[in-house]
């Protein structure tokens, strides 16, 4: 199994991403596991990075054209980089050298069986959709995420978190199909609940693309368990929440940032005064379980699914820590074949979806 | 000025909801203000709840077919109650001696000058749009609710919180003429900003319906701030936030999910061990001003914007100090005459919403 990390991606790039991937690499070696972390980007800016932190780069066990490997970490040569700032489509289609278009290349081949980038998410769809394309059958790709379950310190994948803004009930449907595939792929759990994040729990609420979406899931052969109201997302026990993707980010990042003003309150109320401090200081430990519960980010990757392939998305502002993650749960994803998952799911539900296009 | 209080309305009638009103009517004593208290609902049960809460109830000061008042507290007689269960168009047209049905009247005939009630939200709608009708050019009324600032204890004003889940760019737009006048006129603040809640800050992101609202919205004589992401809206400095009924309502929920889930997370994690509840202790002042911080429920009534007068909606579940909250917020937009102010600004913008209205 290869893995592609995208060596340029995200505000830490190249050397948080390089110090992720070591991380990993370490790990894999200690597992025992033959699988390589392949960093694409500027060859000799790569190497030197591994160097830096301490990555033995003496001698390849591997020297090809643009490409060379040092135990279980490779080095893919990509020379371009597409930035945030650019047009995702136009960037995609002229810069055939950068670590996006380069890496989705080497999945499509088989060369490669995960990507993973901190970088733009424009360019990664439009990447994905352009060079791997979709699963036969579904219509739109999809961002998911882990949400912290508040109550027990679990995870609850929601999507669609900002892919596709322009939704209607059948898209909404398939990220049903998609995440279910894909919790049982990497968590190993059967036939995972599924419910829809909607305004009101009776099946009567919503707009009519929630109510439509609602009426398509429910007669599908997903274990769909009704609406669920925003506020129940944070401490509920079903396994998926699917969305529209205009009110997932907005969900997403409206928990997030109450969140992490909730907490950095704490922390300043905490320091006012000898009393609070003393009581901190005590509390510490307690705390700290507190923080790490609440932390959105240590969940590693975002896979976009519906593409061929299994790409993940890692927050623009990761660290060493997160590309760590990230890399660990495109394992399961790959070696459990959940793109595969998704196609059969996607076969077995495919009359639903004829109805679903008639109806638009 | 009269201010009616639905006596049957949420969970806790009408034992709370006189409660509440009585905190008011004695405040309102002290403050020497001329202002009184009606609470509408059964006469006979109202007056002996009134009694059982220490109301001197013994010598009307005022009495007549269906009306007593004792002091600053009036009751007005309404035989019928609408339920959560019941479909709002169909009870609101049957249950004309309902209480929601009779304030509406008696609002619209100038007998009143506000409605305060914890009922059904539907109803409530119903009533306000069949009963009391929309302010002149207003396209659909909109639910605001505070957001607490978490960064410095203030309060932002959200809408539309879920009035109006099937949007049109001009109900947003006019979501942002509402919201700033109801800010200006409550709060005196001249001219507030207007933020849009978007999936992302630049004018170019969103889907159809929120790029159209910003151009809407940037062509008028808004103070508009531009959009705003999710993460942003818990510590934004903006006075009002913008958005559709369905995003409003999953990110309200949303957030207030979190909260609790993370509130009641420290409750449970500083009483584990003893160094923990020592710590807890120590720092109990602290941690209670935080409680309060993250309270969305003590911010009073949601004003259900755009109808021709001042509806407040109470949360199902409001105590007795929601109540009097409620009367309290309802005196200035009653004195500020916040629905004449929007009448007006909606004549200032009215090229706009026609331009808008062809472009249908």
């Amino acid at each position: 199994m290869k893995i592609i990390v995208d060596g340029m991606g995200g505000d830490n790039a190249p050397q948080e991403i390089v110090k992720g991937a070591i991380m990993a690499a370490h790990e894999l070696i200690q597992l025992d596991d033959d699988i390589i972390v392949s960093i694409i980007g500027p060859e000799q800016r790569i190497i030197s990075c591994l160097k830096q932190n301490g990555w033995d780069c003496s001698s390849p066990a591997e020297k090809s054209e643009g490409r060379c490997r040092f135990s279980n970490i490779e080095v893919i040569d990509a020379t371009e980089v597409i930035t945030n700032d650019e047009a995702p489509a136009m960037a995609v289609r002229k810069k055939k050298d950068s670590t996006i278009v380069k890496a989705m290349t080497l999945l499509k081949s088989g060369e490669a069986d995960a990507f993973i980038s901190a970088g733009s998410t424009g360019a990664l769809l439009a990447g994905g959709l352009v060079t791997l394309g979709r699963i036969k059958g579904i219509r739109r790709p999809a961002i998911a995420a882990w949400f912290p379950k508040m109550h027990n310190g679990g995870t609850t994948l929601l999507l669609d978190c900002g892919a596709n803004v322009e939704a209607k009930p059948e898209f909404i449907f398939q990220n049903g199909i998609m995440g279910a595939m894909y919790v049982e792929g990497v968590k190993g759990i059967k036939r995972p609940e599924v419910r829809l994040l909607n305004i009101g729990a009776e099946s009567s609420k919503g707009d009519e693309l929630h109510k439509e979406a609602h009426r398509l899931l429910a007669g599908s052969n997903i274990n769909f368990g009704g609406n669920i109201e925003g506020r129940d997302v944070a401490v509920t026990d079903c396994e998926v929440v699917i969305t529209d993707g205009f009110s997932g980010n907005i969900f997403l990042k409206g928990s997030e940032g109450v969140a992490l003003a909730i907490m950095s309150q704490i922390k300043s109320k905490l320091r006012e005064g000898l009393r609070a401090k003393m009581g901190a200081l005590l509390a510490y430990n307690k705390l700290s379980e507190l923080k790490e519960m609440f932390d959105y980010s240590d969940s590693g990757g975002a896979p976009i699914l519906g593409l061929k392939g299994a790409v993940l998305k890692a927050h623009g502002n990761s660290k060493a820590v997160e590309i760590y993650y990230a890399v660990m749960k495109a394992i399961p994803y790959v070696r459990n074949d959940v793109t595969q998952m998704i196609a059969d799911a996607v076969t077995q539900n495919a009359d639903l979806f004829r109805t679903a296009d008639e109806a638009e």
